[in-house]
């Protein structure tokens, strides 16, 4: 017997994530490749191989593929059908609808959305937002950008750019760091936490020299809190009011049931969640506040391998 | 011949006003009744009252009335046709739906919803909003607040508070006062925009006496502006930067195609709009931040009006 599946692929900016779903939800096969120095058509190349390879797989587990969903990091433009990823050159405005249709042909359903919008649909299907309407998937990572569920569907904005949460004005004052990348981000970002802790090593008085000599990358500022260093103390301390005010001003504006922490410092950061949540009870509106739950993602690293498959099964033809 | 029309309501902190909305969309007749010191029931008796007043103004006008639609000062929760109105004392949670309900039987469509909600469905039916589906009035006055389209729909959030834009942070430093009203509303609503100048009055060194020998009310600030006064026009800039980085974070988070500025303040501040953009520029996510039009309201106070009549006009039954 064939049971259906569907494929869900999760390009990120250094490697493509692929998967096969049994269409009742299982994770039945997943596949890791690195995308290494590739740019432009040979990115999606990779892509269109990941899914022949996941194709092939899904004969072997007696599974029929019916549709393909696809997770970019950055923004779809669903009517042109193009994706602009800013970390992959070439990029700008790449015709992925147009490649995929072209090479899986018309009785294999299409779908392509951003990572973002992925991981909050992730963990409304299989994660920490089942049963949600209103959620918001907080994604810390390299950078800050937010997935957002209104009324069960992803806020998208007029431009599908809504969700920029790592250009939050949060700060009394404008830094030209910012105009890069967001106040937000600049600050609380993985880059934002260890740029803080390297400007803390040269600027906080009495630190001992075994505080200052080590390379501060944002695993380590998380390792040396751990030991009581005061330098990745102080840097978490300012990330975890920043994380709050953020987290504040989503509550207050979205009134939502969840807020899903993510991305590679949610993670580590995770266990600050109450120390967010009291910083956050400061700033945001105090009944939305007192009815947020705030969570860390269930589904972590795979967020949006499931919300490129949830996309999948919900472009499936009818069986 | 009879015309079809409905009734919209706008309840306020201090005045109730009432109107008669040809189904066409021409407001054909208005009153306004001041609620003094009236609480409880009796703020609904009067409410019941105006409405009696138009229904039997509409039969002069040979208008058929179908629906009536009310705005009011705070949340409305439609699972239990209650109302929270901060400013009316004995609203807490008050039952509005079923009270007109009674008065008006079951053939008058009935309708309420919150005034910030009104404000930008008032505006998209008849105001700077129309033809967006993505839009935010930003209502700053007593207090601020703001009202959300997302998607041609009105943001509701999870228990019908969102919008709460008074609480978002925008500071670095979190002051006592920021508990009763959130940090936006405690710094640039018409109140605190008084307040500041207040404090600079005694603060600003080298202020001569005819800066501040005057009493600083909210109007006050935009004439003194006017005539050069140094207090008033560091009260403003403060302001314009605090409204320009609300501006930005609606911008980076909603991707709106407009943001309406209205409420007691917009008015006098509309002449800052050119100012308040200069200032989200510099915060907000850049390709969102061109796309945007910012716009003083087109109904001013008679948003919340508008807002109430097409929420009856979209209630009414079909003719």
């Amino acid at each position: 017997m064939i049971d259906q599946a569907v494929i869900g692929i999760d390009l990120g900016g250094t490697k493509i994530a692929g998967g096969i779903f049994h269409s009742g939800g299982d994770l039945k096969h997943k596949e890791v490749i690195f995308i290494e120095n590739k740019t432009g058509p040979a990115v999606g190349a990779s892509i269109l191989s990941m899914v022949d390879t996941l194709l092939a797989k899904s004969q072997d587990l007696a599974l029929k593929v019916s549709a393909v969903g696809v997770a970019v990091p950055g923004i779809y433009h669903p009517s042109k059908g193009t994706v602009w990823a800013p970390n992959i050159s070439g990029w700008e405005d790449y015709p992925l609808m147009s490649e995929l249709r072209a090479h899986l042909g018309k009785n294999m359903g299409v779908c392509i959305d951003s990572d973002r919008a992925c991981y909050i649909l992730g963990e409304a299907w299989k994660g920490a937002a089942i049963g949600c309407k209103h959620a918001v998937f907080l994604a810390v990572g390299t950078g800050i950008g937010a997935g957002i569920l209104v009324d069960g569907k992803v806020l998208r904005g007029a431009h599908d750019i809504a969700g920029a949460m790592g250009w939050m004005a949060l700060t009394d004052t404008f830094l030209p760091g910012y105009k890069e990348c967001g106040c937000f981000e600049y600050h609380a970002s993985g880059e934002g936490l260890a740029r803080r802790a390297q400007q803390l090593q040269k600027a906080l008085p009495n630190i001992n020299a075994g505080a200052k000599n080590f390379p501060m990358t944002t695993p380590q500022v998380f390792e040396k809190y751990e030991l009581g260093n005061p330098v990745a103390q102080q840097a978490i301390k300012e990330s975890i009011q920043l994380w709050g005010k953020g987290v504040a001003n989503l509550v207050s504006l979205f009134n939502p049931e969840k807020i899903i922490f993510g991305g590679g410092v949610f993670g580590p950061a995770g266990r600050f969640l109450p120390d967010i949540q009291q910083e956050a009870i400061k700033w945001a509106q105090p009944i939305s506040m007192i009815r947020v739950n705030l969570e860390v993602s269930q589904l972590g690293g795979e967020a949006g391998l499931y919300g490129a498959a949830y996309l999948a099964l919900n472009k499936s033809p009818a069986p």
